[in-house]
């Protein structure tokens, strides 16, 4: 038992109000979670044990209600709020006296889709074991009160990792702070999604539906993994994204490639000579103004990458890269509006290759875009480079008539998408948010502009007008969204320290 | 009956013998099949009731059996001969006395296989129709001695066209010239082969093995249709095949298109980039070397291109295509090698596709060679052409430290394949030939100097180290390798009087 567990055990006995700063929070945080593991984990491990898939309609429900009951055991007001055909929205509002700034949390109840027959343990039967199975962990008693932990012990179960963490984090950090006695500095907001994994189809409806109960000065995602060098990490946005199906035509059934090869124009070669102009050698973006409608970085967020840790060439040995596309690191790659061929296909290939000139060829294009980039804006820039290389553009197959009257033709097929998210590096709460971070961490945090990944952030931005900064807890390598998800210990109790270092932070 | 066959009924009656120039050959030819139109077509239904694919052992016997036994009953010596799991192949020799040249006639007796369900009558259970069933054809009774012929009447089973539509002609013929007292000009030498639908895997054995019986001064390849313009055409060549499969690589599996777009190298970019650079944006070839290998044409081969119709405008309506590749009709494309792209697959596209980087692209070709090109050296311009592309080129798929050894990396996969035959319009043997087929069809023939399409005829060429010329006789719409094959009874008459010309052509 070390200098502050005997502090603050002195002081729980004694009913002394403490002062409320975010470093005698986290000296807080971390007593709590030495004398109680048992409460803590117990309590997380009945919450995993419910399964959460999203239109599980019943058990959904049953997660919603622990929701609701254990943050109105902590004093808040909570409500469950139902739009037909979603998964119940749990929100609620936890007001700190004096507070002037609220802050939005936003954590998701559901998880993935499960094969069970792929999981060591059940998806909801969570087990704790001693190291993760990919190195042998074995099954190991839940701890008593006071026991020592391993943080390489890992809980398994469905979202463990994903989204389920912060939960447990949040219920500890206020329990800490109350049996300290230590004020929180903000008042909060919660939005509990219950179909996030399923595409969050409702998201919009309920922010719109709802947004008088969701008054916040920022909202705070609890949702992803620390960086992969396991230092925790902010991050500060999404890339957005949409996409764009292109298929080029040749004759109008398929040809013998003797009979007519040479002369009956590949649509193939088509294809990939229109591919080919839409990116250098070096992969950078050649459609004219693509890469201009990205936002311009700050000096602030420049420092922000300065502190992402290298991993690119670790990255280019694990997946047998030799070079990378463009220049500049992975995390600067990734505050670009990328243009990626996630597919392509023409007749056959392979043994099923047949002497054809095929009569279609297709390229499914995503577009991940960056703050400062509409969709519907990029997909007509691609548009527009497709002309400018003489294609007549047709959204529906092309009749006769029309292939008679055009050299070249494509049909482009736009897909749906939203604009990123991305809260600029000068916003007023980055500062406290860093500080408090850093102080949980006990090391300076990661600063991650964006990630390259897409998530509708914007509408919080759109919606409730107010900035989103990501806090992710678990470890990077839970397995989320496969079998044998899980949550190393050390990853829950940084969580619990960062929040109780964000709930009493100051400006 | 017009004043010829009059004449000729006279000359049948008298025993007089005939001069034997090719003019009157094709009048004996006319007046032969105007008397007896229920020989020819009894005969030839007899042959079609066989079953003929290649495989069906015991029917290919039959098939090889009564080809043996018509030939001698037309004074040939003929010889059955086998090899090992081949069908058997049917040789043999029909002496003119006197005579100085010796014509090869190759034929194939084996048809395509068949999807009986498909067939309005059985494939082997030959039927006339007073047309084509695609017009509403009727079925009608075979012809009476005597009897009047609509040349629009057509025979349907399999291998009406393709491939015993030669032998119903020349048994004609030779009966033809042998009633009439008409002489032949030149020995026959026989080659019928019963696995071409198979891919002719014996061939080259066969040609191999039994070279010492296959002595002629030139081979006569009876097969294939006439002009879409239903105008007979004689054919000097056809095209060489090869192909090739190319793989490019990005990472060792498919990444999250979020994460990683627009760092790490996409592959399906890096495959569109390098097809796009083996041909400009006309369609014509730019791999350096690659239409250099092609034999320049002579004088004779460009008067040849000029009695080709003008088809282009009419097949470009027909496949619905506003422009053609390169420069030239599609006569005059058939005489340069191409490089046609038959497939390519990279992930999936469409609803199937998924934000990934994927791992792998891939792109089948297939090269049709013309005369002077060799299947290996277009397929080491083809890796040269890659190689100054920047790429490593391998093999096997790539292990992982090669993987990080090289930047640009693509598997290269040859296939096998055979050069292009064709003969010269300058051969001695073009001239008579002309002059044969012009006088059977009565107006000035088609000179093709190469179909687009490819059959292993160099094999002649490079054994028998003699040249090849395709008499083609079926009609273009024989619906050949598909159900309800047939022949136009037009198309019989006048297979009938080009062999009675070719059989009995001066030099």
């Amino acid at each position: 038992m070390n200098r502050h567990i005997l502090f603050i055990f002195l002081l729980l006995g004694t009913g002394i109000p403490v002062p409320a700063r975010a470093a005698d929070a986290v000296e807080a945080a971390r007593a709590f979670r030495q004398v109680h593991p048992d409460l803590i984990l117990n309590r997380f491990a009945q919450f995993l044990a419910v399964p959460n898939v999203a239109g599980d309609t019943l058990n959904i429900r049953r997660n919603a209600a622990i929701l609701r009951d254990r943050f109105v055991q902590r004093g808040a007001t909570m409500e469950i709020l139902e739009l037909p055909g979603a998964s119940p929205l749990v929100v609620g509002r936890l007001p700190a006296p004096g507070a002037t700034r609220t802050l939005g949390i936003y954590v998701h109840y559901d998880g993935q889709p499960v094969d069970s027959t792929a999981w060591t343990d059940g998806p909801w039967s969570p087990v704790l074991r001693d190291g993760p199975l990919s190195e042998g962990g074995k099954p190991i008693p839940w701890p008593g009160p006071g026991q020592t932990t391993d943080p390489e012990w890992r809980i398994y179960a469905r979202s463990a990792g994903d989204d389920k963490a912060p939960f447990a984090a949040l219920w500890a950090a206020l329990d800490a702070l109350d049996a300290a006695d230590i004020a929180r500095t903000s008042n909060l907001v919660f939005f509990f999604e219950g179909e996030e994994e399923a595409g969050s189809p409702h998201l919009e409806d309920y922010l719109r539906t709802y947004a008088d109960r969701l008054q916040a000065d920022v909202w705070l995602i609890a949702d992803g993994p620390a960086h992969q060098s396991r230092r925790p990490q902010l991050v500060f946005g999404v890339r957005g994204v949409t996409s764009m199906q292109i298929t080029v035509y040749g004759p109008e059934h398929g040809l013998h490639s003797g009979h007519y090869g040479n002369w009956a124009p590949n649509p193939a070669l088509l294809l990939s000579q229109l591919l080919a102009s839409m990116k250098d050698a070096d992969g950078n973006v050649l459609v004219e103004g693509y890469l201009d409608q990205a936002d311009p970085l700050s000096e602030a967020d420049r420092e922000a990458l300065a502190t992402v840790p290298d991993v690119d060439r670790a990255l280019m040995d694990e997946f047998g890269l030799a070079r990378t596309e463009g220049t500049g690191s992975l995390a600067e790659r990734l505050l670009l509006p990328s243009l990626n061929i996630t597919g392509l296909a023409s007749a056959k290939v392979g043994r099923e290759a047949r002497n054809v000139i095929p009569p279609t060829a297709t390229a499914s294009l995503d577009l991940r875009l960056v703050r400062g980039c509409k969709p519907e804006v990029m997909q007509e820039l691609v548009e527009a480079h497709i002309r400018k290389q003489g294609y007549f553009i047709v959204r529906e197959d092309p009749d006769h008539a029309t292939r008679l009257a055009h050299p070249r033709i494509t049909k482009v097929t736009r897909g749906r998408g939203y604009p990123a998210a991305r809260t600029s590096m000068d916003d007023p709460i980055v500062r406290p948010l860093v500080a408090a971070a850093e102080r949980a961490a006990g090391e300076p945090v990661i600063l991650m502009p964006s990630l390259g990944g897409s998530l509708p952030l914007y509408l919080f931005n759109e919606i409730l007008e107010k900035p989103v900064v990501i806090v992710p807890i678990a470890n990077h390598d839970d397995n989320q969204h496969a079998a044998d998800e899980n949550l190393r210990l050390a990853n829950l109790w940084y969580g619990i320290d960062l929040w109780a270092a964000v709930l009493t932070m100051e400006d």
